[in-house]
């Protein structure tokens, strides 16, 4: 169901030959309304795909009647030319939907680099036949269209006391802070404006998307998308809508996470014990993006010596001396030295639990990260060819 | 010739069997004066090693008299016991030379976490042995018996007008800003005081090991010292002293490059045009970090849009589209945007060039990494089995 789930969108997916499989590549998502209302998060990367500089934008007024999303290209360090077929992208969409250009997201991922004649003739045309095709079934078709290296499309969807959150996302690498080729729309029918969705998807954003670091690596081309169309006529308890919204998010995340370019372990690393949130979210980070630990994991090693080491790496409040390490269960590490043997520890299972308590606080974090894998290094050498 | 090369120094290298190699695994080097002026640097993790919590308080007075270094095991994370065992290593080296144990540095390298029974009794008796065979020619030896998963010792040696400066290093991995699993002792016959040496050091490890960024992880066990006998009896110009440490830091950096865990590319980095060197240096940090783009290398693919993606992260003063990327002499990026065609770049020779310039200013500063391979992953998956 996907973007589609929620009352008052429309959606579509269709292929125009900016994927050499032939696979859909154009995806359009349109909010009929009665409210317009968006809201919009953006990669933190200071070299910005020319999407991301109009999308920026164009969200600023909190009107949004259409996102344009295609894979196959990124559009990014493409100069003025690739900027152009943003804007005229989004000039398209508009006309074809009798709205202004300035209420149209575009969001593209793909090859850096890739943004020529050719693929603006064929995202202009992905356009036109997108809206041809929308659909209020069309979420499915969208979801799979924005796909890249993703080996599944990814869809979230949860009920509230009369409204709905659907959502899609794509992202196989790259997923870092401030989010990384991660292209997510999520939709609701439920009344809220603008600067309340804004308020929700920051919320939301920052315990979900924020905290998966797949490879710490970060996209030029990321965005999450919020659009309210109003249409269950239901305003919603802030508070249940939140926490709707997080769940739908951290669904996402974890199939993103799922997904992974090569990847053999899912690894959830649990923070507890800090001296503040801030402390947690940067003690799981140092270790998610520690190469060495991240080898280890591949390797079926629960080498806790590598997790203290990334610690020491950070500025977060803690005693070497005073850290337990737990992994899958068995409390590898206690007080900063050996305590179980490795060989009770068994990662030979996909979803691996890394716990770190620094004995400091009552403040805790989740990072989502990946191994680092013969395939990971395969697929990223081979990415452009 | 290594550690021996200047006047005043004798060392060894045995084996006791902590490396299961049955190699040599325990150094010794020993300063015959008459100065005894000492200087180091030490790992900026605050993970600290048993051996670095010593040494760095060994080295507070200025004078050392011996460093005693083992492979074979890190000696870190394993509590007072380890202390104990840096501490009776220190003793008895101290015993049997006849000096003060505070003037004794300890060194070790290897899996954190090792350091039991046997660990200790071993690394006393190679500092028996070693102090027993200690060589004006031993420093080949020295070299030899730090090796960890090196594949050939590293030394350098330089002449100056009446003095010399010769080195031995280790490291495979880990290397990393602020210096990682990087144990390097150099020693000099000129005539300079404590201060002098921890100025020069400072200086050279501030342009050579703090350069080389081979995985982004930082160990809990990097030390380089610096000695001086004063056997020369030649007071140096301080300016060519300088010069030829640093030529011997960075030939010592560039080995360790060489011979980085997996590597098949040897990269270096150079930033140009930066508006300051700190800048430059983050630039050539976050790229050299950045593991999209040393998959890119291994795979023999010049993508420069994750040159500057990655550039993106820092807060370096840059305009992404003022930023031309040079890789092997072939300029594939000028102002943001494609410049020659990729195909015209050959990255199959190991050593790899990638030159940016950010059209800041006139700062430079050049970064030393190594590619993100299979056999990197291998490696460092299997290293503790």
């Amino acid at each position: 169901m996907s973007v589609t789930a929620a009352q008052g969108f429309e959606a579509a997916g269709v292929a125009v030959g900016l994927k050499s499989s032939g696979n859909k590549d154009v995806a359009v998502v349109v909010n009929r309304g009665p409210l317009k209302a968006g809201a919009a998060v953006f990669t933190s990367n200071r070299a910005k795909a020319n999407p991301i500089i109009w999308s920026q934008q164009a969200i600023a007024d909190g009107v949004v009647e259409a996102v344009v999303l295609n894979s196959g290209g990124a559009n990014c360090f493409t100069g003025s030319f690739g900027f152009q077929t943003t804007h005229q992208t989004a000039e398209k969409a508009a006309e074809l939907l009798g709205v202004s250009a300035g209420d149209v997201l575009v969001c593209s991922t793909g090859l850096i680099g890739s943004g020529d004649k050719v693929f603006r003739a064929k995202v202009l045309e992905g356009t036109q036949q997108g809206i041809a095709q929308l659909s209020p079934d069309g979420g499915d078709d969208a979801a799979a269209a924005i796909m890249t290296t993703d080996t599944v499309p990814k869809t979230a969807v949860r009920q509230g006391d009369g409204w709905t959150i659907g959502g899609m996302a794509k992202g196989a690498g790259m997923l870092a802070p401030g989010l990384a080729t991660m292209l997510v729309v999520i939709t609701t029918d439920a009344v809220l404006d603008a600067p309340q969705l804004d308020a929700h998807l920051r919320a939301a954003t920052r315990v979900s998307f924020d905290r998966l670091d797949s490879d710490g690596c970060m996209s030029t081309n990321d965005q999450v998308t919020l659009l309210a169309s109003g249409a269950s006529g239901v305003t919603p308890d802030e508070a249940e809508f939140r926490a709707a919204l997080i769940e739908v998010s951290r669904e996402l995340s974890a199939k993103l996470q799922d997904d992974a370019e090569g990847a053999s372990h899912a690894i959830a690393i649990e923070v507890v014990g800090a001296a503040s949130e801030d402390d947690a979210v940067e003690v799981g980070r140092s270790v998610a993006r520690n190469n060495l630990f991240k080898a280890a994991i591949f390797g079926n090693d629960p080498n806790w010596g590598r997790v203290l080491a990334a610690i020491g790496t950070t500025q977060a409040a803690f005693d070497p001396y005073n850290v337990d390490v737990t992994m899958n269960g068995v409390r590898v590490c206690t007080q900063g030295g050996p305590d179980r043997p490795r060989d009770e520890v068994d990662l030979t299972p996909r979803a691996t639990h890394v716990r770190i308590d620094l004995f400091e606080g009552d403040a805790e974090a989740t990072i989502l990260t990946n191994d680092l894998t013969h395939d990971y290094v395969h697929e990223n050498s081979a990415y452009s060819s």
